[in-house]
Order: structure tokens, then sequence, then C-alpha cells
């Protein structure tokens, strides 16, 4: 593990804390942020020296190209406190090589790994205040990375800023949610950009999905562009379903992101000698499994959510009901991650990541 | 035409202009900007007060959703000035109707016709000095908008920022390109946002790009990405096929721009009783066509090249050259088109735009 040293990185204090100001018992996510703020500046052909900072407005171009060309990538990862204040992460090293796929993909330089943990430790140290202890608080931690380049043509920009910024949590999502199953929108292309966390996949979803909140879904689930009869993923989490006491979900590919609490799942669901399939899966299927009673659960896996399940899917103007059960897997689940991100439990496979 | 009412914007003039300081004889595409840019604010649910002030860098929060999920749009368009130094646009109510229809698939609010054609007139008057007579010389524009919320929850911003920036152009590039044919990578899918100037869709081209250049490519030319059997379009520009006297080109998608450009090469072809077919078309088709001779012309069209002639394309590891040719039909359409840009001949079908 790599220890924090404040030494190797700039850093400016903030005068006084903005936590007196903020209600934690009513966060709207993402929408609050902590004191300090990390940035590093890819200039010269190398990443600068790192900083940190109060968090606060920066000046930038309007010719810079991440308004132009959508050149940026990001993460999503959260930060606990057990009951003894201790703070831990979950599988940052994961976030790390993840966000350097995005870049590969969107031609933005790799961040090196020794800045990145460097960075999000010191910087958790300084505003660690800021994660509230309490299964369902947590801090979300946002990496991103920007073109910033002040020149308009359509090219990789020789400069980009790297930067974490947090924002204290509660549960992203609350309750059950209705999904629609994507029929003519797509999320992604093969050949594409699905797999990586670059910043135009999300903003194009949100127009098909105000559609389907419109009619009364929270989320949609991809299909395959193709065909339309693959399931994929949904806006940010991974999907499972299980048939009877089967768990299925898709495969990764260049459409799908490969995420952390998926393959968490994956390996908490052998942990329980669940049957778990990572293959293709027709909307038919669960369809006529929803049909024969034999569709127990649809949850979704992410960050923000843990574990997101489902209440209901609409395909092709049909809508399924999925039954409650006593026995779910997602509650399972959740509530298994939940105790390994909080220190409440044994971590067997070395997820937890002490922030020292 | 809406006449330009500068008593409707609040302008603020720079001070003193930076024109002289550059030399309009090496200009690097889209690194120099004019005095003076145009902005507008959507706060409360509706745009604010449009403003034009001295071209300036911007205070905005790490926190932009534009940063982390690319909900931005843009456009390009030129201005152009006769020999009398009267300045014209080309068709810019196509480019208003293309953002709105770019930012409706982004979920952002459309910016009113108005607001759009009076910023940019009031702007060109301010700036006209920096648009160049002579063929060849423009002022390259670009109108965007972006979000600009606060909040990194994955939904659409409250707030936009709707910009115009201009920045002095000569030819975008110069002589024959060479292109190579996509088989792995893509540029959009159905059901997505290839039709929309999205700013994500340029960013995700820059990759596979690059792989083409380092192989002495310079642009791809994108095909559709489920079989990539079908010839669809370049990164910033339509594609035009002339198998023996006949052209070619794709139907728009929602994969693929419908280019302004493309729109009047195709108006054009018949203007000058040229058998135009717009149905997709195979690689296969061209490959054949290249390998009997009767594949003649392969061009580009787009705004900031205007008409870009291909030299030689690779598909499948085989590179097959065009041979030059004397009664060009790109050669022809670019020379129509700059006479009709620059005020040198007849417009018949009402493409130029005085800016008074
Ligand atoms: C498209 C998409 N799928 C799935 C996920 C879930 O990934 P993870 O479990 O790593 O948070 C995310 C993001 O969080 C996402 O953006
Ligand atoms: C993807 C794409 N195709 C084609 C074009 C050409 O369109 P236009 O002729 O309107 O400039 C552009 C942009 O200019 C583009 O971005």
């Amino acid at each position: 593990m790599i220890e924090a040293d404040i030494h190797e990185i700039d850093i400016v204090k903030a005068e006084k804390t903005k936590i007196h100001d903020v209600d934690f018992d009513n966060i709207n996510f993402g929408r609050i942020f902590t004191d300090h703020m990390f940035l590093c500046d890819f200039i010269d052909g190398k990443w600068q020296q790192p900083q940190i900072m109060p968090y606060q407005a920066m000046s930038i171009d309007p010719s810079a190209r991440v308004f132009h060309y959508g050149q940026a990538v990001f993460e999503g990862m959260k930060a606990y406190k057990d009951n003894n204040g201790e703070v831990f992460l979950f599988r940052p090293e994961d976030n790390h090589s993840r966000i350097n796929k995005s870049s590969a993909r969107m031609a933005i330089p790799e961040f090196p790994k020794e800045y990145f943990m460097n960075g999000l430790l010191t910087l958790l140290n300084l505003d660690k205040e800021w994660v509230k202890p309490g299964v369902g608080n947590s801090l979300y931690i946002r990496p991103f990375a920007i073109a910033t380049d002040s020149a308009i043509a359509a090219a990789p920009s020789s400069n980009y800023r790297f930067m974490i910024i947090c924002s204290p949590a509660k549960a992203y999502y609350t309750g059950k949610v209705r999904v629609l199953i994507a029929e003519k929108y797509s999320r992604s292309a093969d050949g594409g950009v699905g797999f990586a966390k670059a910043a135009g996949n999300y903003g194009a979803q949100f127009y098909p999905t105000s559609l389907a909140q419109a009619k009364g879904f929270q989320q949609i689930i991809w299909t395959d562009a193709n065909s339309h009869e693959y399931l994929e993923e949904a806006g940010t989490m991974n999907i499972f379903f299980r048939i009877n006491d089967k768990l299925i979900t898709a495969p990764t590919s260049d459409r799908i992101l490969d995420g952390i609490t998926r393959k968490s799942v994956i390996q908490l669901a052998e942990d329980n000698n669940i049957d778990m399939e990572v293959r293709r899966i027709k909307v038919e299927e669960i369809k006529e499994a929803a049909r024969n009673g034999s569709l127990k659960e649809i949850f979704g896996t992410g960050t923000a959510a843990v574990i997101s399940p489902v209440s209901a899917f609409e395909h092709a103007g049909t809508t399924y009901e999925i039954p409650d059960l006593d026995d779910s897997y997602a509650a399972m689940f959740k509530k298994q991650l939940l105790n390994i991100q909080h220190n409440l439990s044994e971590d067997k496979h070395g997820w937890r990541y002490p922030v020292k």
C-alpha cells in the first residue's frame, strides 16, 4: 500500500471548513463538495506538480477542447468510515486502472498510479471529517480528467487537467426501481467507447432516460444497438438477473463498463455457492421467465447505489412486475458489500483499503 | 432576414483590438480568437440576457456537468468577405436548426432563433475586421452550448451556457487526403447520437484516428457499427463517391450528420446535371470500382475544408490509389461553393446571408 506522503503534493489548506454549514441528514447527491480538491496539469508532455487546494471554481478558456469534443473521462468511488473513525476505500486500484483504460480510449494521457493513490489518500486525510460513519453514509469521490487546450481543432488536446473532488452522500437511489428495456435508443456501439467512463456516454443517455421517466420508469436497461435483443447494462449500473436460483449477467465487452461492484458480486456469488453465469442474455429469456414465474429478481450494481433492486420492467408495451421475495440475493449482496465496506465483516478478498 | 439590433444585447467592447498581433498569413486553425464573444446563460428555466464581451477565460466549477457527462453541443460555420468588404454567412439558419436538433438529443434546451441570429450578426459586426477578403480566407464561427450546473448527479443540468466564439481561418486541410476505412472502431450506434454535433462524438474518434495517422492516413471513413460493410462519413465530413460519372453519397440517418455542405453539393449536382444517388453504399462496391477503374473520385464535404479530395483509401490491408483527374467534380464543386460564399457568382438558391 502506498502511504500518503503529503510532502510530494503542494498543499494549500482551506482557511476554514464549510462542514458546519452542511445538513448531513438531508443531502442531495453531488451538490455539496468538501473543503479541498486535488489537481494536476498535463503540460509539455508531462504531468506537473500535483496540488491540493481549497475547493473552488477554476478559470478556463471557452475554446478548451473539453467543451467542444467531450475529451473527458471520470471515475466514481466511495470512502466509508467505520465505528472507530477509520476511513476505508473499496478496491481503489481498480478505479485507477479503469480511468487509465478510459483515458487511453479517449486519447488522454494515463495518470500515474502513485499520483492517483497519493492524491486520493492525502485529500481524504485532509477532508476525513466529511466521511460520516454509519452504513449508508459515504463520501463519493470523483476523479476526472479533462482536455484543457485552448484550441478548437478537432484533434487531441496537448494539455489536460486531472482532478479529484469529493461529495458527501447518502444512498443514491431509494427503494426499488422500475426500468424500461431499450428498443430504439442505444447507449454504445461495437467498436465505440461504451466500456470507457467517457463523459459523452452519459450526456447521451439523458434524453432517452427523460422519456422513460415521463412514462414512470427511473432507469433504462440498454440492449445491444444492433438487434436490441440482448440485455446489456443500465445507465450507471451493471445488471443481474436471477432465474430460479441461478444468477446471470452479461459479459463485459467494448460496449459495457467493467463495473467494480459487478465483479465483486460475481465473486460474492461464488463465495455464497450461488450458480453464476456470465453470458449474453436475451430480452426474450427474461420475458419468458417473468411469464412462467421463474424470474425471481433483477438488480443493478454500481458504486453509487451499491445494489439497486428492480420491481418491474417494461418491454414492447408490456409491463412485467417482479414480486417481492424473502430470500433476496440483492438484499444479501448489499448487506455483505456494505459490511465489507464499513469494516463490519471479514474482508477475505482484500477489497478494503485503509486510508492512513 | 433579422437585422442586427445591438440594443437587445448587453455589449461590453474590448478596450483595444488584438488584431494587429495576428499574422493572418500563418494561422493555425482554431488557436486565435477575435476580440469579442457572445454568451447567454440558461437559468431558472429560461435564457437570460444575451451578452457580448471581450473574449476571455471564464470561471466554472469543477463539478460543472459538461466536464463529467459531456452534455455539450456545437456548430461550425464560416463568414466570408467579398472584394467590397461585405461580409456573408452561408445558410446560417440551417446551423441554427441543427444545433437545436443536437440540443434536443442531448437534453439541452433549444436556443431561440432570434437570439442566435442576432448574436451572430452583432458579433460579426463588431469583429468584421477579422474576416479577411480573398477566396480561402474566412472567419470560422463556433456556436456551442454547455451544461454548467455545479452538480455531479448523472442527470440533465438545470443551467446552461450558450456561446459563440470566432477564429480566423485559412483552408483547414491542405492537399489530398489518404483515408482508412474503419473495420473495427465505430463512430456511432443506431439509436445513438451520431446525427448530433454532440461533443463526445468527436473525442471518441481521436484515438482511432491517431492509430490511422500513425499508419499514414489523415482521416477515417466510418462504416456502420453493425457490419462495417457500409460507408457512412468521415470525422468532420460527409463523403461522396464518383463511379464513372455518377455521384453517390450515403443517406443521413441517426448515425450520420446532416451536413450543410453535403446538401449543398447534392443541389449543385442537380444544377450541373450530374447523376446523383443518395443511397447506402458498400465498401465492396467502391473496392470493385477501384479495381475496375470506374472509381473516379472520393471527396469529403464540410464547412472546415469545403471539399476535401481523397487520393487513396485502405481497407483490409489493401491500399487503393485514386488517380488524378482533369474534370474533377471535387474541384468544380469547391470552386462553385467558394464563388457563392465569396459573392463571386450568382446565388440562385439564396444560400448567401449578408451580415448587415
Ligand atoms: C455505465 C456504467 N455501468 C456500470 C457502472 C457500475 O460500475 P461500478 O460498480 O464500478 O461503480 C457504472 C458506474 O459507476 C457505469 O457508469
Ligand atoms: C461528423 C460530421 N460530418 C459532417 C460534417 C460536415 O457538415 P457541414 O457541411 O454542415 O459542415 C461535420 C461538420 O462540420 C461533422 O462534424
